[in-house]
């Protein structure tokens, strides 16, 4: 963890982040049910039940799942060290998918491993009934918000 | 392309692929309105309706949804050209957000760059309105199915 | 290509680059003997001649010499189209290898997908005896130069 | 790291790749020096000196260096834990960089993340003075020995 990330650390809003009800979210969020369970310095996990229907017909959880997770907690990590209504984006990322996930909670930790005025490098690992499932790492730019259209 | 996709494409399946209804699958392809636009030899696209509840309150697109198509062409381009029965697991992807989706349709095109026994590499490139805005690539590898859970 | 690269472009210092002794760069270009083959707005394409120093005991070339080939074509592509005295740093990049290379020509093309004032995403191929070897995605930040220590 | 790579362990190996003169691999491996720090079961550590003649016009090391060394760390780290006589490929990877290296030792640290019969994953560190200075994630191939062309 980068040295200054506790100095950063905005506490009211990693609080709101981790008891924020998911549905309450909308979109893809709510619909894959992505619960906050930690949010420290440069630290936050969330994740999803994955239920039957968010199986292929192979019986696995559609990549996707893991996808949506790990961009979600590739922002979400940099908001509570960031200035007040500044954005992260998404630059980039990578995952590798370890390992199938059949039922049970996924779950995806990311930490922030670089922090720069315009850039954070977050690292996250996906575990599953105790496996790690998926190993990722991607880039976020951090930007003064750009509101939305009218 | 590989030289040889033609011979192994199974145009049957293309044509079941691209005539499906979104709401078919099921998952997160339903939830999202996944629709195949092509079906070839070697390359797959695939596009979305970026409808307001996709938004996050930034007013841009979730980095989730471009991150579901790529993992979903990803896969989908190589089942018309794999054994019938075999499955295209996504290995690992890679993808770079290149501007925000606010509106309108996201589509992703996929090709086959790669194809061996048991690897296939895939280059996906998102536009939106006539702008590039995703640029992804991915190991896909192919497998002979799992039964999914009793 | 996006649009106006052609209107950003240095053509004197492209000729340079194009033209430059590969030996005179010093370090890894010149160990590794890499020749610029072309350099036109928004593309370089670059080369090295895969002697047997640069195999490995198992016959195939290090794949390092892929992965330095593609960090240097993926911020040389850039400097033609950067404001003179700006640094195009590697913010990252992935590359995967499709095909061991054991003899011949390796080169190594790369085109700039996205270029903002800050950030430039690069596609990059390479081929050897005409075969695709390797497929690279990177980000490049543009930055003001920083001076070398005195 | 997975649970069975201490009993795949071959220390005789081990300790000849750590024994290692970096001088004695010949070409890049040789050029830059490098030289395996650690190496225990699932982890490997390896270092380069960055001499000046490894820097670039602007100062700081080519970003080829690193490459090299991810690449190099990647298929080393998987040698002592799968049969004598099989080729670690490189498949892919992905890295970051976080900070420009101008000088003294660049140390890369991979660990084995998941190792199957096929496919291992790989996370890699590096460091220099003290610092964070590039994250990588890579997939390798494990494959029967492939020989030198005759």
């Amino acid at each position: 963890m980068p040295p200054d990330l506790a100095d950063r650390f905005d506490p009211a809003l990693a609080a709101r982040m981790q008891g924020a009800d998911p549905a309450s979210a909308g979109g893809l969020p709510a619909f894959l049910g992505i619960e906050v369970t930690e949010c420290s310095p440069g630290v936050l996990a969330a994740r999803v039940d994955v239920v039957p229907a968010l199986l292929t017909p192979f019986g696995a959880a559609h990549g996707g799942v893991l996808a949506v997770l790990v961009d979600h907690v590739l922002g979400a990590v940099c908001y509570p060290v960031i200035p007040r209504g500044a954005w992260a984006a998404t630059t980039e990322f990578k995952v590798n998918y370890l390992a199938p996930v059949r039922e049970g909670i996924l779950e995806a930790r990311a930490e922030i491993i670089a922090l720069g005025n315009r850039i954070a490098v977050v690292c996250i690992e996906a575990r599953s009934n105790g496996d790690r499932v998926g190993l990722a790492q991607g880039t976020v730019t951090i930007r003064a918000p750009i509101p939305p259209p009218a």
